[in-house]
Order: C-alpha cells, then sequence, then structure tokens
C-alpha cells in the first residue's frame, strides 16, 4: 500500500532514507495511541454521519486488532511505510477494502501524529509522575535511616558550617516536590486534544470535536488549529524544560555523591552495583553509574536545546521540521525515567559512613557558631566576625 | 569601608576587575529590594533580641533613607563595593555607627541576594503578568477589526487551505493564556522566601523566618537551606523558560508577518513606526523592528543556555558560579518586558490589506473542500482525494 | 567472557541496561578501527619484547579474522559485552587462550577507544572532505546552467537590488570552500596517536609510541597522556563545529529555496523527487527534503552542544561522561554526509524558472541604480539617494 | 544629523529604544575602524573619479580628525545616532559640508559594518593570540619550578595512578597549542575584505575592491556579495567556538584546582589575591576568581549559542537579526582576554604543596605497576590484573 500522500511519484530511494529517518521506528510505541485515538475519531465520523454504526463497528474492530497485534510484537511497520499511521491505515484498507479507505475523512496526518503524541506523553508524564513519588518516598527512609549523621556543609567547594544528611536529603525532597509542582502544571496545559484540526485550518465539515476529547480522556478541545500545529515545538522544550528539571537534581545529587565518595572523604558507601571497575588498574571501583547519571541530564537540555532550535524562525501551520521533535522527546522522556529508577536503587541502597564524617567535622566549621556566641554577649556581628577571622590566622 | 567578606588581604586590581563585573551596575535595580528585605530582617532581629527595638527602628529608618536616595538617583554603588549588599551594609555603618555591624546578624550574602532577587522576580513577573493580559486584550481587538478577513493558510510554506486572521489571531491568544498558565505556576513555585538559610547551612540562632517571609509578602517559606542554594540556578532556568515561551510566539508572529509583508504578498499593512529605510536602497521600508523581535527570543534563549549550562555538574551548595545567573534573568525579564510592549503597539496598529488577501485566495486552497464535497455524496475519502489530484495535475 | 573491567561483582541487571546504552551497536563501526589499532599495537609489544615474533603474529591474525567476520556481518557484538574492545579480546581469549590476555598489556581501555574513534573519524571525515569537493563541483556546474539569470535579490526580506544565480550559487561555492580550510585545520588538529597513554597517565614500560603512530598513518603522537582524554570532549565539540559550518550552508539554501519554491516566486522548479504531498490536501506538493535539510542543522547544532554541555566544569582525565560523547559525533557525521548528498542531488536537478524571475524584476530593484545614474552626473550619494526615495513615494 | 536610512518618518521613542539598543555604547569599539575602513574607501573612490584626490584628501583628514578626537575621548555617538556609523558620516557633513555627503558612494551600510568588524577583530584575534603565547611561556616556567613534584592522578575521580606536574602541565601546553592552530585558521578564513559588497548584491559602478583590501592589509577580497552577508553569522559562530576551546581549558584547569585546593587535598597553595572571604563564616578563603574562571566558560558558549541560534533558519541577505550578533562576539572577544591574563597571573603565582602532593601518594597507585611487573616476569596482563586485583581486596 502507498503511502498517506502518495500520488504516484517516484522516489528516489536515497531521498526516502534521508526522509523517513527512524520514524518506523519510535511509532511501535504509538501505535496503541493511535489506534484509540482513531476508535474516537471513528465515533466522530458515526455522529457526524459520515459513516454508518455498522462502518465504524468494523473499523474500531480493525484498529482492536491492531492493538492486539502490537502487543505480542507482531504488528510490522515497514521502513516503505514511514510511519505507523501509514501503517494501521494500509492494515484497515487491506482487512476491510474500501471501508478502509474512510477512516481519514476529516482529520489530516498532522493532527492525527500530534494527537497520538499527545496521549503517549500523558502517560509517559503519568509514570514519570509515579517514579518521582516513589522516589520522594525512598529519599524520606534514606533520611530516617541516615538524617542525624553531620557531615561538613562546602559553599565554594570549601569547608563551610555543619550540615547533616537531613539536611542533604531534604533539599533534594523539596525540589521534587517543586518539579512536581510544574510537572502537574505542564502536563494540564499538554491535556488538550488536537484532534479535528487537521492540517492546521480545520476541516469543511461539521464534526464534534468535544466528544472525540471526552472519549480519550483530555480535559479540554485545542480550539484553534493553528495553534494545534504551533504548539508542537512549543509544548515539545516544555515538557522536556520540565523533565530537566528532575535530571538537573540528578546531576547535582550525582556530583555531591561522586565527590562524598572520594578516598579522601569517604562520607558516604555507594553500593558495590553502582561502581565497575578499570581495565587497567585492579584497584579501581569507578563509580560510573553516578557519572552516567550526571551526564545524561546534558542529554536532556540537548533535546531542548534542538526542539527549541529547530522551530526557531519558522511561519505558523505546519512544517515539516516539526516532525524531528518526535524523538528528542521520546528520548528525553526514557532518559528521565531511567534515571528516576536509578536514583531509587541508589537511595534504597546508599549507606553513610559515620566514622568518616565524624574524623571531617574540623573546628574551622564552627568558626560562625563562635561568632555568634560572641554576637549572644552583644559583641556587633562585624566586629564578632573579625575577631574570630583573626584568631584563625594566628592559629594557622 | 570595606567589603563584606574583606579582611585586609590586598586585592589586585585586575583580579578585582575580573570579579566584580558589572554588578555595581547591575545592582540599581535590586536596592530598593535588599532594603525591604533587610527591613524584615530587622524585625525578625528584634524579635529573636538581637536588636532592641529602638536599634530596630534605626535600621529601618537608615534603610528607608536609602530608598529615598536610590528613588532621587543619589543612591550610588561604586565598583569598589563590588554591589547593593555592601553598599547598603557601608551606609548604615557610616550613618548608624557600631549598630549599622549588626544587620548582618544571622544571615549570609548568600540567603541576602537570593531574597532581594527574588522580590525583584516576583514584581518583575507581575508586570510580565499585566502586559500579558494587555496583550491579549489587544490582540481581541485587532481580530475583532479584521478577523474576517481570509487568507491562504500555509503548510510547508506553501498554500494548504483558506484561513482568517480570527484565526490567525486566536492561534496566539489561546497560545498567550497557555504561557499565562505556566507562568503563574513558575510564579508560584519562586514565591518561597530563603531569607535565614544564611549562606546554605542555615544560623546558629532562633530567628522567625515565618515572619519574615509574612512581612515580604512570600506565600512561604523555602525551609531547606541547602535547596535554597541549589534552586538559584534551577528557578532561574525555569523563570527563562517560561519568559521563552512568550518570547517564542513573538518569534512566530514576526516571522509571519516579515512575510506577510513582503511584496510578494502584502496581507498586512505594518505601521511607518515599525519599519525603516537602508543607507544604499532609496525605494526601502524594512520591517526592522519585527526582525528583531524575531531575533530577540534567542537572546532569551540563549540566557536559558547559559543559566542551564553554569550550573551543571557543580555539587550542592553556593558556588561563585552562581553570581553570573543574575545577568541573564536580568537580560530575559528586560527583552521579554520589551517584546510585550512592542507587541501590543503592533496589534494596536497593525492593518490588513484585505484586497491583496482576496486575491491571493487562488482556486487550490479549495481542493480539500471540493475533496469533502465527493465524500458527502458517499465517495471514500482516499478515493475522493485521489481523483481531485489527478483533476487538478490536469489542470495544471 | 567477562567484561574488561569484571573483578566478579554481581551488577544489577537495571543498571547495566543504563550504563551500557546503545554501544554495542553503534560500536559495529568501530570493530575494524578497534582491530587495526590493535594489530599496530601488537607490533609495539613485540619491538618492546612483551609479545614474542609469533605471538604477535597470531594476534594480529586472529585480529584479521575478526575483520573478516566483521565485512560478513558475522561479528556479534552482545550486549553483556557492552562495546566492541571487551567483544574483540573476548574473542582472541577465546581462539587463542592466554594468549590472548597478552593484547591488553601497556594499554588501558581508555587509549584504545580514543584510538579507534580517532582512526573512525578519519575516515569519515575524508568521506566528508570528497562530497565536498563534490559538491562544489556541483554546483559550479548548476551555475554554468542557470547563472546567468536574475532574480530580486533581499535584504530584510524586501526586494533589494538585482541578484543572479550565479551570484547565489557562488555565494555557496565560496562558503563551501572556506569550510574546506576549517576542515582541514580539524582534521590536522586530530590526527595525532593517543596509542599508549593508557588510563590517562602513561604506563610503567617502556614503548614505542611512534612506531603505533607510523604504522597507523597518524600524523604525531598525542604526546601527554592527560591532554589525550581531555581533548576527548574538546575535539569532539571541534569536529562538530567544522560540519556544523557545513550544515548552516544547507540550512541557508533550503531556506532560500523554500522562499524561492513558494507559488507567490516560483523562481525555482525542485525535482519532483524532492516534494511529497499531503494526507488531506490533494493539491499540495510540499518541499519536505527541503524541510528536513533545513531542520537537520540543528541537530547537529544539537550534538555540538550536547557534547560541550557534558564536560564543562568537571575535571581532568577520564571521566565516564564522556562515553556520551561517541554517540553525538557519529550522529553529526551520518547527517552531515547525508546532508551532503542530498545537496549533490539537488543542485543536479534543481532547474530554475526564467520566466518568472523575469516578471519579478519590478522596477523598485533598480532604485540604487537610479540613484548612481545621478552620482555621476555630480550629485553627492546623499542627496540623490533623497530625491529618489521621494520620487519613488509619489510612485507609489 | 538624520540616521543614514531616514526619509523623514516619524519614529516612534518606545520603538526606537527598541531597535538601538546598546550599539551606540559597543560601537566607541568600531570608531577607529570604521574611520581606516573609509580612508581606504575614499582611495577607491577617487581612483574611480568618484571624489577628486583633494577631495578625498579632505575627507582622509576628516576621518583622521575623528580617530584623534575618539583617543580623547571625546567622540560622542548618540543614542539618536543609533551608531558609529552614522555619527562618523554625520560629523564629515557638519564639517566638510556636501563633500561629506560623498562618502557613502559604492558601499551600503551592511559592507562597512562587517569591514569595521572585521578589522576590529583581526586586531582582537591578534590581542588573544599574543596572550596565548604568554600564557604558554608561564605555564612552562610554571613546570619548571614544580613539574617535578608527583600527585596522585585521578579518572572517574578516583586515584588512579601517579602523576606528576610536569604532566599536568603539560597537558595544558599542548592545548594551548593545537588552540594556536585552530586560532590561526579562523583569523586566516575571517582575513577578507568585504569592503564593497555593499547591501549585499555589490553596486553598480567599477571599483577597486583589491585595493581596499590592501590598503587595509586583508589577505584577499571576499569575492561574493551574498556571501559577505551569509558570513556574518557563520564567522561570528566560528571566531567564537575558537575562543571557546581556550576557555574550556580554563574550565578544566580551574576545576582542576578549586579540588585541588581543598583542604582534603591541598596539593596547590592559591595566591591570596586569588581567594575572598565570606560574609558570614570567618575562616573561609574562597577560590572565587577560580570559580569565575570556571564559570565564564559559559558565557562563552552562550555567545556562541546566541549567534547560531538567531541565524538558523533565515533567508540568504542581510536581515536585521544580524545586528544582534556583534555584541556576543564582542563579550566572547573580553572574557577570553580577562580569562587569559587571569590564567598568567595564576601560573606566575601558583605554589605547589609537595608535602601534601607526597602524603597523597598512597599504595593503590601503584597497582598498575605492581601488575606490570607480574607481567615483566611474563605473566599475561589480564592474569596479572586478577592476582593484584584479589590481593588488593584482601588487604582493605
Amino acid at each position: 500500500m502507498s503511502k498517506l500522500w502518495d500520488k504516484g511519484l517516484a522516489l528516489n530511494q536515497q531521498i526516502e532514507a534521508f526522509t523517513v529517518g527512524n520514524d518506523y521506528l519510535l511509532d511501535q510505541s504509538l501505535v496503541y495511541y493511535d489506534c484509540i485515538a482513531s476508535k474516537a475519531h471513528a465515533s466522530v465520523l458515526e455522529k457526524a454521519a459520515l459513516l454508518s454504526p455498522d462502518e465504524a463497528q468494523q473499523i474500531k474492530q480493525g484498529l482492536d486488532d491492531i492493538i492486539a497485534l502490537q502487543i505480542k510484537g507482531e504488528f510490522e511497520i515497514t521502513s516503505e511505510q514511514e510511519d505507523c499511521h501509514t501503517a494501521i491505515e494500509a492494515y484497515l484498507i487491506e482487512t476491510l477494502g474500501e471501508l478502509g479507505k474512510k477512516i481519514h475523512t476529516a482529520r489530516s496526518r498532522n493532527d492525527q501524529v500530534l494527537t497520538a503524541q499527545r496521549l503517549y506523553y500523558r502517560d509517559q508524564l503519568k509514570e514519570v509522575e509515579s517514579l518521582r513519588v516513589k522516589l520522594i518516598e525512598t529519599m524520606a527512609q534514606f533520611v530516617e535511616r541516615f538524617g542525624q549523621i553531620s557531615y561538613p556543609g562546602y559553599t565554594h567547594m570549601q569547608k563551610a558550617m555543619p550540615s547533616s544528611f537531613a539536611m542533604w536529603g531534604w533539599a533534594f525532597i523539596e525540589s521534587m516536590e517543586d518539579n512536581g509542582m510544574l510537572l502537574a502544571t505542564v502536563s494540564k496545559i499538554l491535556d488538550q486534544s488536537p484532534l479535528g484540526t487537521a492540517a492546521g485550518y480545520g476541516v469543511p465539515l461539521e464534526i464534534d470535536r468535544e466528544m472525540a476529547a471526552q472519549e480519550l480522556g483530555f480535559a479540554r478541545v485545542q480550539q484553534n488549529p493553528i495553534y494545534a500545529q504551533n504548539s508542537r515545538g512549543k509544548f515539545d522544550a516544555l515538557l522536556i524544560h520540565s523533565l530537566s528539571a528532575m535530571t538537573a537534581d540528578f546531576n547535582k545529587i550525582a556530583s555531591d555523591l561522586i565527590l562524598f565518595n572520594m578516598s579522601e572523604f569517604k562520607f558516604v558507601k555507594l553500593p558495590d552495583e553502582f561502581c565497575t571497575g578499570s581495565s587497567i588498574m585492579p584497584q579501581k571501583k569507578n563509580p560510573d553509574v553516578l557519572e552516567l547519571m550526571r551526564a545524561k541530564h546534558h542529554l536532556v537540555k540537548a533535546c531542548e536545546f534542538e526542539v527549541s532550535s529547530l522551530t526557531g524562525n519558522l511561519i505558523s501551520g505546519y512544517n515539516r521540521d516539526l516532525q524531528l521533535t518526535k524523538e528528542p522527546v521520546m528520548k528525553a522522556l526514557k532518559i528521565t525515567q531511567d534515571c528516576l529508577e536509578i536514583a531509587v536503587l541508589l537511595f534504597q541502597n546508599l549507606e553513610v559512613n559515620e566514622d568518616r564524617c565524624q574524623k571531617a567535622m574540623s573546628p574551622e566549621l564552627y568558626a560562625t557558631e563562635r561568632a555568634y556566641d560572641l554576637v549572644r554577649q552583644g559583641v556587633p556581628f562585624r566586629d564578632a566576625y573579625i575577631q574570630i577571622a583573626h584568631s584563625l590566622e594566628e592559629d594557622s
């Protein structure tokens, strides 16, 4: 079967490879979502009398068959088909004949792709959210186990004042709570149904967009067809940014722990499974997992950068450039979920070395307290500060 | 008077220039906010009996004097003082003597800077919000005036289907409404008081942080001192991202209008004030203002990039690197507000050229409608589509 | 067989998936290069009497066998092996027994990976260079065919002065020549052998690094072992930047042609193979290939951003984060080569529509010439300019 | 005097502020270069008989007067004039009357700006180059003083193998040498004269562009007028990238030294002038200068990002967006030069703490050497490695 837009022109194979990219691979994740969106669309067409009840029923059955095949790993999208949308329509035409050709009424590939992506993002964000909650729980348990242990707090990477693993752990719990607030709003902003906006200028048919939105569980209809297309890169960048707020935390957690795990500190004991050896140095237990956790934040930021950069200086409406935002969003979601899972494992297994922490609590950490002792005796803070500073210089 | 941290070490001038940067210029915007934060801090110190009621009163009066001076443009921050915080404390010591040395009790420059910035951001975001509302209003009026005019909708920069200036204008109104949802959440996330977290590990004194937060109008206290510091780059990046959602819209509006203003289109008539001439070509009326509106979005994204990049791979707690996030946030706020204002002027003065729009409504824009006419007669969409496609090829 | 660094610790599967990534897939491209580098290393070990002549011979034979297998698509790298380096050593141990365990003498996986990558980059850059030359040739032929046709030159996206397709084509030929100058220097900077720098601090054995460099065709030895590791992200970012100079040109070529191909212009006729249809609009021939060519530049920039961002704020020496620079470099090379090939096809098949160009040469394009006519009669340029400007305003 | 392009249209003040930006401030750096370029242009006009010898002489004298004024700080560019080019032409008209109006013959502001910028960049890059050479010299002297001292080499931020300050210092010397190779090529690519390309489509007059190029010391003429404009963002991004190769080194030097300066290491002693205190903690000597050196790399990368992002998806020829590339290039040059100067000061004053380095040379650093001792006795490397690994586990 030919592609949706094929009108009989021969396409050079090289050009085909260039344009298809790896959509046909990525799109396995979208088959389910395109099918349920197409089912809702069939209902809409039925209501608009563009499909008879029986036709709608047959199409929905065909779509359910595809879902069943896909679950069994038996629904193939060929490189020639380019994406899941063509493959699904092809299947319907193959199995239902003429009737299959009716499903693409009153929509375009543009809104079809958008709808499937939004449904997919919604489920992925739910998974992110549930991992986020799990992680907070795990971090709270870590704090319960080790929170009372003091260690030196650093500023400018210099010993500053006493800290504790409760203070350290809660720093990230609070951050993850703020991340949740952002994630909720981003999810809400994305929770609008583009189905029925067609190519970006609506369709010259009366269809019930509200019905489709409800059937698919969207909170609202995205009314404006131009905005539906314009929001593509915009929502993608926003979604990735909200993920990067979490990976930024992982970047910092990893940076802290890689330092605290150095032999010069050893405030923490990493789980053995988080370390690997060296191919040349027999003594090494390298914190590879943490280094990768630190590094993967930058991959997520690169995804955000890619999406923003792609869509700059383009006019309104669909441009093919937008196709390329799909992969970075999927990649950012995958990385963030992976990092969340690894972070849960980390906090379940991370141990604090109380002895080494204790030994690191050297006197200079208490200089501020000593200054405040003077303050309590009535010395203005600035004078107390200078007095302690001088006494420290004499000591050293 | 010496800098807050000066302990008598000589500092090479070259190094001083390197470290100070232009904070002493930027900080004029923060003087007011540091003063009101310091007033709230004086109340806290009074409650903690670290200042007598009379002392607190004198300090507050001194701070009010500074505010008054600043309004008159007479409060100077010298390059040697480095920032407004040193200048303010210096003024208090100069005018109040020993008493002035007490205001820095129970805080550090780290939380002091953060508090002033957050208060400043809050006011700036309110200004953004009010401009956003004004812009939506202005766009709605534009749509009222010109919305009924049709023009060709483009996909792939090719004539696609009929659009209208109502559809075009509402695309950006809807987008600006979503931007408002994001802005509200970002404002809420930032609305927490860091005052009292000191250098990032709290202070060894009992102080009423809740009281300071209330006096300053913060919705809540940012409890964790480490998070207060860690949130610096994080909140900054988030804030800029929420601004960039708006400048992305301006980028698109400008891209559309620059195209629509070309002599080949002339769908719109830009206000004369939005155009400039060429130094060599007498005929030119260039859409410079729109080109700059398009371009400035990239400056905002660069600010976001800068903040994210700065803070990657750093351990928890304050690092001096964070000082450099101040300028990009201020810059992004300024650009966004400027663009919002220019966008208001634009929509107040933009006109649509109905005649040229009408002429551009060529037959191919109605191909989809013709296909749907066939669909209404019972032809499956795919077949209708192919039939129209062939008839168009014969025409051309 | 266990991984190079495996010392018997059990590794949670989830963590393994997280750390391995898709190196085992990417590394198929590196098998050949690791084998020839290992052959050179065997020669070095033989010279250092760490292998007997016969042992060196056997190892080289084993490596040749691997190359032969790989060419036939029969050399497998399993996910458990993680990368090609482990797989190759495993094969040698499996087939040569104890002897296989000797090849990793006097090197580390760090310099081994770097060497294979550099050899791979060198071949890839040669391919880029040969495509660049081919493209210049093709563009010159395009100019020969269509160069004499005039079209309106634009500034500020407004008709400015007469241009021609010779001027347009040569703009990109000159740019591609400058790109060649950059590419040559980047290739030269990268052309240094890291083999023998081991983990980043050398090896406590006398080995002839010069010999390895010569056998592998490197121009010089990268002397400093720390620099060998530090140069990893640095060279990668530089390489990608030099590629992005080319994709930036493609971005501009595509942007120009997408505009010139609009029905409002039609200065050019794109080859049919470069266009696709719409799933809803029967009339459309969309310039998808050019849109993707435009878009892919941003993917390359994102790769550069990713590499730079990854390596910021890290201390000297190998950090596992650096592993993640491999994929973006490979991706950027692939995209650039693809775009070069597509650009060749484009210029081979692109046609100029002389008739439409002619019709677009409206009088305002000659305003500057008219001003210069006055200049030749002695009128100062500024006065001539104002005179023509006024006459144009009266006309319009 | 009115702006170059002013044709009598009133410009809303708000819009003027938006479009002018701070060019009138930045342009003080360009006055000299615009004057010498204009002098060369006067020679060209004289040769083309568009100026008489006497006229050319008067104009050149006027330009010399401006240079003299500027040196004394007395050449003002007002915000209304927008940039140095208008201010210079205004001065000539004011002092020379009608004659002043002739200098803008056969050029446009587009090539005028480009020429002044390239001349400015050339001088700035020479300054960068001379600082680079000075730094290498200083680093070599540092190595002479402290190179023989061993310290632990780290991989994965774990003690790996013995290193030395010679190895460390030379890592950056080699890198700075490679940076020089890149810088030289970038300088060469930029060394072409755009003067005479006018607005981007040449001028309809015979002028001797070669003569202008020679008089200004350019290596060659940039032939193609479209390329002259297109190269603007391209060369800017390339220039900044070549600077960022240096600031990336400073980022790493600073990251290393901040770690090595921690009390847990104290391998180095920073000069007192490089450290500042804390406003709350009397004991602190923070490595602020190094933190800012680390941070400023990201500002340079943000400048590169800004320039690349600005120019994406724009068509050929001048677009006003390009005006905004001036500031990031100037900023990146300033930061890089500042960092080079600070780096020279750093290596002049940095000391190594031999005693602390010695104490840090713990036994595990020699594990690889112990394995190689076994290798020399004939044990295959892999077996030697495992043997030492086991013995270390028993020890610990």
